[in-house]
């Protein structure tokens, strides 16, 4: 058989992640006890919340030093000594940087055959596809004919949610860094419009690109971004604070927006995180897939090749070097 | 026939106001056109949303410059041309800076008697209390057994907030700028405890008067104190924005507070003024004066004695100047 690799975080983080935050370690692939179950990790999902997991205590604990980096993946099972699974079966879970994860089989979701890749869990469905769902249509709560800007809108998160939101009859408005993204999510993705914050000014680009104000901000980045935004809500206008990533890799607390907005707008920022709401994942998922079958909504894998490479690689999330959703391919399907 | 005497408004506040942002005006007293009702104000309600009112467009348009500074008052009707009214009604409305209003009958509230003196309408009833009663009940839904922060706490609308808080069973903490603003807070209106923000570390003050966190915040200050509370908010807490008084005297727009917490601890903050919740004044009145007959609701007016005070009155709001309901007495019942 062959021996498991891993990635153990020894350090953590200041500002964007180096090469000595981790080591590499390889050993022996693990044996299952009873109840737990041998997966060989095909995928590695990158996410910014990886960063802040590593950093401390979040909403989850920090990931301890020296132990296996935290991070969502899919695979197949390998060995199963819980009834539940199967040889074969495909799974989802928290199985780490690395290439073989024992995990107890309550840890992981046995995924449901939707006629797609694997692949599919990490770009369109799971966690990606859940926390657009949730996010805009719970929290975000819009009506047919309002005006949405998502921001990050290149990466997994807001491509798919700007796809929903014209699914749904929004006016969609997307914010990315480069014209490249810009083109790919007005002319691929039909958004209706696209501001490159690294070439414009981002409030002048969306008082162009939203002539009737704003209505729904799903935010990914805070910072200078969130601020423009506010200077434009309409009424009763809701912002989805799904990310702060501008503010992830920054020494200290970063300030946020003056707030006279909300209050002269009466306007709503609420914040939500996608494990309080795996209740929805069935629900999204019929949505997801049936939208995804009728060539509505289009998903985008930016994969990067080999393990060894994670480290690096999730750096790429801050620095807004991904277009759709950052994946590491660990082995072959 | 008296004369009529009016504050009107001939510059835009910078920071403060200053006397010379007024003009003081004498003219006969006004006879009401057809559909009219002349109004003489017995107390004008001094609230930090005048100077918004003052300085440029919010959630009203501004105050044109040479017209009678805006100003929510309580009178009687002295002579009418609208079938609704007679004299002697006591009415409610924008009255403005000055003796006598003659205003659209359709511009004015006729006062419900509620065996109550009719300042009770600025201090328990009336827009400050239906702020306080929507602010907390409608957006920051509170359940019994929560801790419930408020700012501004000896202040017209924090002072009932914390009362009704106690009411509902919550755990009610008040931050206020003196030892006997916070005396009064705890000996008088049963707040569990106060914090002097003049002479403790807010966030160690909170910590130790919120040993549970935080799980609802009625904020009228914005600033330092938004900030301190964000570090101690439960999960899914609920900020309600009722104003920002600790930035409406600054040069230009100031930096919120870093909003890391409202997406780690999923919370929701939001905005509201009283002007869109008009249709609950019959619900919230009902409620506020059944709690103040069972002695359980307690106002205090912060009365100014005459018009030609107004001006340099309004300032104490900004400074912390007043303990209660600020009003002006303009006339004598």
């Amino acid at each position: 058989m062959p021996r498991n690799a891993q990635w153990r975080l020894v350090a953590r983080p200041e500002g964007l992640f180096k090469p000595d935050d981790f080591r590499w370690v390889e050993e022996d692939v693990p044996a299952p006890d009873e109840g737990a179950v041998l997966v060989r990790t095909e995928y590695l999902s990158l996410d910014p919340t990886n960063r802040g997991w590593a950093a401390g205590d979040t909403y989850l604990p920090a990931v301890p030093l020296e132990s296996v980096m935290r991070g969502f993946g899919v695979g197949r099972v390998v060995e199963s000594r819980d009834p539940r699974f199967a040889p074969g079966d495909a799974v989802s879970g928290l199985l780490g940087w690395q290439r073989y994860a024992a995990l107890d089989g309550r840890a992981l979701a046995k995924l449901p055959d939707v006629g797609l890749p694997l692949e599919a869990h990490l770009g369109l469905l799971g966690h990606i596809g859940l926390t657009a769902w949730v996010g805009l249509l719970e929290v975000g709560r819009p009506k047919a004919g309002e005006t949405l800007v998502v921001s990050a809108a290149a990466g997994a998160v807001g491509s798919l949610v700007g796809q929903i939101g014209r699914i749904l009859g929004l006016r969609v408005v997307g914010v990315a860094g480069s014209d490249e993204k810009c083109r790919w999510l007005t002319e691929t993705l039909g958004f209706d419009a696209a501001v490159n914050y690294r070439k414009t000014i981002v409030r002048a680009g969306l008082r162009r690109a939203c002539p009737d104000g704003i209505d729904v901000y799903f935010d990914n980045v805070g910072g200078a971004t969130l601020e423009a935004v506010l200077a434009l809500v309409n009424l009763h206008a809701r912002i989805v604070v799904c990310g702060l990533i501008s503010q992830y890799t920054a020494k200290g607390p970063v300030p946020g927006p003056n707030l006279g907005p909300l209050l002269v707008q009466r306007a709503r920022m609420e914040g939500f995180i996608v494990l309080d709401h795996l209740d929805k994942a069935a629900a999204a998922t019929a949505d997801l897939v049936r939208w995804h079958r009728e060539g509505r909504l289009k998903y985008r894998l930016d994969v990067v090749e080999g393990l060894e490479n994670a480290p690096l690689a999730v750096n790429r999330l801050f620095e807004g070097g991904n277009t759709g959703k950052l994946v590491v391919r660990v082995s072959a399907g």
